[in-house]
């Protein structure tokens, strides 16, 4: 089983060592590793007719970048995918609404207020996407809005007028840098990457995980290109690679209400076959990326923690049984503590889970591999030096945790971190 | 809406001022309480026929109380739910069928060792059971066992085999004290409570939530009773008080692979009635105050959050919403600080689960309560002093949170805890 810590992002796209064509780990075997086109973890490549700008409108703070305006120069295609949350935003709602055509030509983000469960937020969000349209020229149908902050807190919306006000000559191209700071919370850095192929170009930036105020986790990822593709499969594509990797991820196992990414693209760029399956790819690989960003930067995180389990029933079951292994408190509180306590792990994968096709466990189907040391196979004896790999462990940011049911023929990774007391410090502290 | 802060642990038994007969938080109301039977939060009421011994085996440790065993002087009628972990213990499988004709007379815990996913474990199990009944008397099939402790770490056989030998000679009536401290791992303290209505004596012991290896907190609960009940209705009894209090509690979403429950009766004391009446309210208020220790003294619980959710598809559906709250890792650390932070408790309900019969929650139909102060209700803007809120939840060691969705015609109480810095000390601990 592949093994490799890698601290070069790059890396993580190797092709595993593995024959099994249904290993969803192997799937990011990048196409444009293979010809050395190495995805930047810059904003160096931006799609042309593209222009933004960011500004401190003081929605919450004076003097800190919370307002940004991203504008094509004529209508593109977007796709979108959202929270699953049974309480999502106002924007969220709008959002969806705005995207079912496909198209879209302005993006605008409020940060440090999340405008969700406010009295009126509906008329806000409606009020804010008017506002803008008229500013900006466009159809208030082609504008995708997004709020991060704290629920319940009203919109201060004059401060918003005032910020739209004027906003289009501030437009500048190139200019995604500062949209990639205004819209951040409590993120100890800007995610971002972007690639060039040929003519094609993909820029992705990311928040998510910070938190200062009392406030939950929102990820906000967006994505701008030239690539010419229908919004049916610009759609597709998009919800491809969220699927296998923003999907992949857990810092607290809580949903956000206003999780959104969405692709923007200009059409510019004609594609070939060729030069499609490189954008899927660098859309698929970019995903991942900004999607450990942001597990590597959550909230009181010391180690990532990447679980491959293999079993035999889907690759949506080995999602799941994963998802257990991080999302447990007494495994991340385990690997934070440095502590190889394999039993944690079976307890995790044991949790019932009425989505899973597997009713039971037994020890003799069962393999845990902990740093590549097997801990437990198939209910044999094992000698595994346990204080040597609790040296590694502590001396790791990033713990790998594998798990074999059966024969394994489905496999599927999934992403979180360990839990430490900075997560309680950020997160209890009383700031309203 | 009620809204009283107990500290006497018989007062939570009061009647609730509600209409709604599909309201489970009204039953509750116990008729005990009515013609002043208390619960009594020790050992002082324990059948007759029923003797007891505990003693110090050297499982993990020299001279500490980690073996316990329990006859009754004839079989008995028994009944047990346990653990729904896909990974459950060898001793949990092994009851399962011991139980299967409802009949028991005997019961050994071992504590310190949880034998679960280690080699020998079902042979050790099966070697346990009938060392025991070869020792007592009785039919190996009438012995339940119990194991609690480390995970995959081998039962030492040798030590099990010597606690064994000669135990029929340390049985003793009104022992079951000791048991009480003999199964603890590292709970604070004994969790008991008895109580007798006329001839019909019932006790109960519980341990739960506490670690000093790394393990996770296995419950374990027993009662004892006199009470001539069939197998069937007996067990139909236990699962009706279990249903509604130990499935009911959280203390950190992880599923141990051995909780169990189990009730012994000697059937010498008749039922009428009245009297069966009395026994099964008896049996679900003492699961109430043996769930509710648990997670009192949870690891590192400084608070107990109680969180009653009522909406209007059924209460199984109320009882996983209000899950959802207490699990969520944002509300536990919120309420640890004292913030009332009411936006993550919109962020948890919202959280997507396949079970649950609702798509959708519309700002216009929730209304949240923290402490008794409603701080969002439908949609309206609401006036709450939210520093004094934050200063009542900062000083209380109860936390009570409602949520009511639609009409709520359907309510269910879930009690969880906070999430403290103790709780990552307790386990991240390297203790291997």
């Amino acid at each position: 089983m592949r093994r490799k810590v890698f601290e070069d992002w790059n890396a993580t796209l190797e092709p595993a060592q593995s024959d099994d064509p249904s290993d969803d780990v192997v799937s990011f075997r990048s196409r444009l590793l293979d010809r050395d086109v190495p995805i930047e973890p810059t904003l160096a490549h931006q799609p042309e007719g593209v222009r933004a700008a960011a500004m401190a409108a003081g929605i919450k703070y004076e003097g800190v970048l919370d307002f940004s305006v991203v504008k094509l120069d004529e209508p593109g295609v977007a796709a979108g995918v959202f929270t699953k949350s049974l309480c999502p935003g106002f924007a969220v709602r709008f959002d969806r609404e705005v995207l079912a055509d496909g198209r879209a030509q302005a993006l605008a983000v409020v940060s440090k207020n999340a405008n969700v469960f406010t009295p009126h937020g509906e008329a806000d969000t409606l009020t804010t996407a008017r506002c803008l349209a008229g500013e900006l020229g466009v159809d208030a149908n082609d504008v995708v809005l997004s709020f991060t902050g704290v629920i319940g807190v009203p919109l201060p919306m004059d401060k918003v007028r005032a910020a739209i006000a004027g906003v289009s000559r501030k437009l500048r191209p190139m200019a995604l840098d500062e949209v990639s700071r205004a819209i951040l919370t409590t993120d100890r850095r800007p995610k971002v990457c972007s690639v060039r192929i040929g003519d094609v170009v993909v820029c992705g930036l990311a928040k998510g995980a910070g938190m200062i105020e009392p406030n939950m986790a929102t990820m906000l990822v967006y994505f701008f290109t030239n690539a010419d593709v229908a919004p049916a499969a610009l759609n597709e594509i998009l919800s491809g690679a969220v699927d296998r990797t923003f999907n992949r991820l857990s810092v607290d196992s809580d949903t956000s209400t206003s999780d959104s990414v969405v692709v923007f693209s200009t059409r510019r760029a004609r594609l070939d076959d060729a030069s499609r399956s490189d954008f899927v790819d660098a859309v698929r690989c970019m995903s991942l990326k900004l999607a450990r960003d942001v597990v590597i930067q959550a909230e009181g995180a010391t180690k990532l923690i990447e679980c491959t389990v293999r079993l035999d029933t889907s690759v949506a079951d080995a999602a799941i049984v994963a998802k257990k292994v991080v999302n447990s408190p007494l495994v991340k509180t385990a690997m934070h503590g440095g502590d190889p306590n394999w039993g944690r792990i079976v307890m995790a994968i044991g949790k019932p889970d009425e989505r899973v096709a597997i009713h039971a466990i037994s020890p003799a189907e069962l393999t845990i591999t902990l740093m590549g040391h097997t801990v437990f196979a198939r209910s044999a004896a094992i000698e595994v030096d346990l204080a040597a790999l609790a040296r590694t462990i502590k001396s790791s940011t990033r713990v790998f945790i594998d798990v074999s049911i059966g024969a394994g023929r489905h496999a599927a990774t999934v992403w979180g971190c360990d839990l430490s007391h900075r997560y309680i410090d950020i997160n209890a502290d009383y700031t309203t």
